[in-house]
């Protein structure tokens, strides 16, 4: 049996103050880490042992795939990074509070920006500072491939080839690997895994830093999924995501 | 300008407890985490911007390297890591504490150990515990290449290749390097680099966590080295790591 592990990275600071994050580059909060390391107990605990782990360019995923690594004395393992496993770029929403912004436009408005499967917010003008074009960590990216908004189709089209060519086969190879991302890029990896409706996919709200577990067989068909941990909290824990885009 | 920075990871925990550590996969104290802390804060200062990273399989390593690049907020960064950058095999030495084994060896058997060019601690026996063919990390290293005790020049004979091969040839696209590895395996490095005979580079004891800065003109030829930091500092550290094989 081979596994695959998708893990959301823990809390972020801005995940606490509930605003539109996207491609900003937030940290971990004390729980964020607190997260990720109990992450990394449990996993520890059933028996993972990852050959290859491969996480984002921000840094709220890469600390906490650190996190998780060390907690499983799997520090010395090989990480892949790249920036089509970043979460959804949010366009000029990024950086505004999403109960502000409910007030502001409406709570379906908000909905719609950020549970449609093809509504992109508005994009970044170019001159704008956020725009990824200006950041060092991006100048090996084609400026054509570089998002100043994205739908959660757009985010899924920009990470599969990355799922398709690098991820995946790598399985042929080896026994367990670790992806540690984002709510809206992993939507994207379990959306194909699964074969989820568009208008489905939009209402999975995954949990921070739950491991959600892949099974495969030996020809890698898809097996088994299920989440770690007390199925109670991660309800809960689902519910908490579905309620941040209301107003308080 | 190219740049290579070398920096030895922050205190261990047997640092600590001056103890043989070589291949055992001992953690960073609470002190190595600030030093590591400290050392990304100066180069960050300094305007250093690395554009990729090399380490080793062992953790004091890899988190030294971590912190350092949190720190720089480069933690996006691409990261290689080797077993040919872990530090010096100390074969059954590894886990004795240095003084004991200076009252008990003499501390000039402890000094031949510790810093001839090409004697070797006894080797570990095969069914060692502490053989690295045991180790699942080093499952991917051909058993021939893999050591039960190492003299320093052994410890270059298997650094080298992979500074040749590796990281040396990516200063012809990227312009900055960062290597965070240890005592021995660093002293390889340099060795190389300046041309040091065998019998002078067992005197250069590099201390922990302080930059040590390579630069290089266009064809690659080393212009300048030096460390980052205070002098006075520097030298203080640096006799503290002579003087860790003395009798207490």
């Amino acid at each position: 049996m081979k596994r695959i592990v998708l893990l959301r990275h823990g809390e972020s600071t801005w995940n606490k103050e509930n605003r539109f994050t996207g491609w900003t580059d937030v940290d971990l909060t004390e729980k964020g880490i607190a997260d990720a390391h109990k992450a990394g107990e449990l996993m520890k605990e059933e028996g993972f042992h990852f050959d290859k782990a491969y996480t984002s360019f921000l840094k709220r995923a890469v600390k906490t795939l650190n996190c998780v690594l060390d907690k499983m004395d799997l520090d010395w393992i090989p990480i892949e990074k790249s920036w089509r496993l970043n979460e959804k770029h949010y366009g000029s929403l990024q950086g505004l509070n999403k109960s502000e912004t409910a007030s502001k436009y409406g709570e379906e408005q908000v909905l719609i920006w950020r549970r449609s499967f093809d509504v992109a917010p508005h994009a970044l003008e170019e001159s704008d500072s956020r725009n990824p074009i200006r950041e060092p960590r991006y100048k090996k990216v084609p400026d054509c491939d570089l998002p100043r908004t994205e739908s959660l189709k757009d985010t899924i089209e920009r990470i599969l080839p990355y799922w398709k060519c690098i991820i995946f086969p790598t399985l042929t190879t080896e026994d367990e690997l670790l992806v540690v991302a984002h709510g809206n890029s992993l939507r994207g990896i379990i959306k194909y895994l699964k074969n989820i409706p568009d208008e489905e996919i939009v209402h999975l709200n995954l949990p921070t830093a739950v491991p959600y577990v892949f099974e495969f067989d030996d020809k890698l068909n898809l097996k088994n999924d299920y989440f770690l941990g007390d199925p109670e909290e991660i309800k809960k824990l689902m519910e908490a995501v579905a309620n941040q885009g209301k107003k308080k």
